[in-house]
C-alpha cells in the first residue's frame, strides 16, 4: 500500500505531506514582522529547503497557489517570483487576494512531484 | 484504466470525486443559520462522514484548504481542529479569508487517501 | 520514473502541468474588458479547449476551484455552469469571493484526469 509521510508535524497540521509520488506543503514566512518583499522572499526560499528535504528541487515543481494579504504586492511577488523560477520548468501558478493572519503578506500552497516512497 | 468515481452527484457537482487513490471533496455546514462555533463543528463531524463513506479515516487526511468568512473565528477554529485532528497525522492546512454565500462561515476543501479503486 | 509534462510554459508559469495521470491549470479570460458573464463564458470554453488539448474531455474533470470578484456573479456563474458541466460528470467544486487583479472577474483552478504519460 501506498503510504502517507508527514514531516515535522506538530498537533496542528504537518509540515508537509508526502503520498503517491506528491508533496503538499504551504508555506509562509518564518519572520512576519518583515515587509512584503521580504516575506516573499523568505517564502520562496523556504520552498526550495523543503524541496531539498524532500528529495525534490524546483524543476519539479507542479502547483502553486498564492494568497497576498494585498494584490498591490503583486509586481514585488513578479519580479522575485521571475529571479526564483526555473527556467523551463514553471509549475501552474494561481494569485489571489485573501484576507491572512496579522502580520502576514503572504502564504502560498505548493505541489511538487518527488520519487514515489 | 483509473477509473473516477463520483459519489453523490447533482447537477451542478460531485459531493466527493475519487481517483487514483484519492478522494477530493468541498464540505460547508449543512445547517448555515448556526454560528462559527456550530458551522465549523459540523463541517468536521460531516469530513469524519465522508472519510468513513469513502472507506478512508482520519489518519489518512492529506491537505485541508481552510476558507472563513472572518478570520476572528481563528481561535474557535483551532480550539475545534485541535480536538478533532488525530495524534500524529495531521493534513497540511492553509486557511484564509474570503468571500463565502450568505450565512456561510466556513468552507472547507479536503483532500484525502483512499485505497485504490 | 514519472514524467512531468509542460504545456505553454512561459518564463512566469506552465499553462497546463501534467503529472501522473492528472492534469492542472489555471483558467482566466482571455479578454478582461468584457463583463462577468462573458468572462465566465470565455473561462467555460477555455477548459473545454484545454481538455482537448491534454487528450482528455470534460467528463473527467476532478476538480474546479473558483475565484470570484464578485459573490453577485453567482447566479450566472451557476446559469452558465449548470449548460456546461457534463450531466453524471461534474467535478466536485468550490467557489469563493476573491480580490483578482484589475479587470478580472474570475479564476478557476481546474485538475482532471488524462492518460497516464
Amino acid at each position: 500500500m501506498n503510504e502517507i509521510v508527514r514531516l515535522d508535524n506538530s498537533r496542528r497540521w504537518s509540515d508537509v505531506v508526502i503520498y503517491s509520488g506528491i508533496a503538499r506543503w504551504v508555506e509562509v514566512a518564518e519572520n512576519v514582522s518583515a515587509d512584503a518583499r521580504s516575506q516573499i522572499t523568505q517564502v520562496l526560499q523556504q520552498i526550495d529547503a523543503t524541496l531539498a528535504q524532500v528529495g525534490s528541487n524546483n524543476s519539479r515543481l507542479l502547483e502553486v497557489l498564492i494568497f497576498l494579504a494585498d494584490l498591490n504586492d503583486v509586481p514585488t511577488l513578479n519580479e522575485l517570483w521571475d529571479d526564483w523560477v526555473p527556467e523551463g520548468h514553471p509549475p501552474i501558478r494561481a494569485c489571489v487576494q485573501a484576507g491572512l493572519a496579522v502580520g502576514y503578506r503572504v502564504e502560498m500552497v505548493v505541489t511538487a512531484a518527488v520519487e514515489p516512497n
